[in-house]
């Protein structure tokens, strides 16, 4: 029995709802309301101390970080394979995952600055103060104080957004040899990318997820949506009208 | 044939050593000289990017991040294992490792401020603007200022000693029922951690690993450091008089 404890437009939560529906498993989906800071309650952090989505219940188990999560999950259920072989492939599969993980504070601004931040804005002083208490990492807490009252510049955008196009030039050379980024067919390597790839095709970047731009990362980014597991993890589009 | 590009007191060095010692593995050493900034050389840069220690050469090929180099070696290598069979003892090692990876710059405020700092703070206004083209990362951009020009106060210090002592709560809290971070056996989550426990023990709150103050840490310390590798690793003191 699995339970998902996890967030629609979580990037980390859409890795192992990728990873979950690649590999055909069913679980059960616990939403997490971020916005009602059910992350940081004392419950949720039963399970995982860092207050952050998701968090994978396996046979009364929690474990958190998407990476190891679904690494878990390929080395649980093996089949369909999400790692290489090879022992150094993995390695540059986990460097890769790594890499990408250390960009997520990029995503971040422009990611909060929507539901998050619409939230966030109307605490008072007081509320803020009560909330930043709960609130387990320096990093998250300044990022809650950034939507709550000091949004990111256009320039800070900027320059966020100038790291993420940097990883599509980083991927487009990597994906030359076989058209995956690392060894010869779909991993946990491309999982953990593309929740920040549908995020700068859609807002952040557009014209750089394109045949004239990335050629390589536009035609990898065609091939992941068509697969049937994409559809499945319900990968939707960040701004909708109903929230 | 195996290369290592270390430094002897570099911590991310230092677990790699441990873990190919462990292993019985015999390679080659090449250490790179931090103060003489040889990380972010060109020829370097080639084989890590990232222009930090350790990188591993194998068979031709470059690996960075101890975490990914360590289990690299374990796959490779599997005799005798670092690694606990158990798919989610093994996400719990990975957790461990990301997490103690997380409190490096904690570290960094105690050792830089010894050789570095003493290189650094003679450098030019403009041997320190060239320098600073060179580092890859913002985080290494701001270490280096600081040792250079902006010394870490007795505060900054202090906070730096309380996340490292938190570790050890932590640790104290995983090693009760096995004596080791993860399942029954010496593993590398362990081996991430020595490099930490090390300096703690030495240098940045020495009382704190103690039978007093954190016994089973204490106890997994004494055990560490009986194993005939930790001895061939070479992890000795961080200050001495000949350098």
């Amino acid at each position: 029995m699995m339970v998902l404890h996890h967030g629609w437009r979580s990037s980390a939560s859409r890795r192992v709802r990728l990873c979950l529906e690649e590999k055909g498993l069913s679980y059960q989906s616990h939403v997490v309301d971020m916005a009602k800071m059910e992350h940081h309650s004392p419950d949720y952090l039963k399970i995982n101390p860092l207050g952050v989505i998701p968090t994978l219940m396996h046979d009364g188990r929690p474990l958190h970080e998407s990476g190891t999560i679904c690494e878990y999950l390929d080395e649980s259920f093996p089949d369909p394979p999400l790692r290489p072989d090879a022992p150094y492939e993995r390695g540059e599969m986990r460097n890769w995952i790594r890499h990408i993980d250390g960009l997520i504070g990029n995503l971040i601004v422009f990611n909060w600055r929507h539901h998050l931040q619409k939230v966030a804005k109307q605490w008072s002083d007081e509320e803020l103060a009560e909330k930043m208490k709960s609130i387990p990492s320096r990093e998250r807490q300044e990022a809650w104080l950034r939507v709550a009252r000091k949004p990111h510049t256009e320039e800070e955008r900027g320059a966020a957004r100038t790291r993420l196009v940097q990883l599509l030039d980083k991927m487009e050379e990597a994906l030359a040899p076989s058209g995956w980024l690392v060894g010869k067919a779909y991993s946990i390597a491309d999982i953990a990318a593309v929740p920040f790839v549908k995020r700068v095709e859609e807002e952040i970047a557009p014209d750089q997820v394109s045949e004239k731009t990335h050629p390589r990362v536009a035609a990898w980014w065609a091939i992941i949506q068509a697969r049937p597991a994409f559809a499945r993890a319900n990968i939707g589009p960040f701004v909708t009208t109903d929230s």
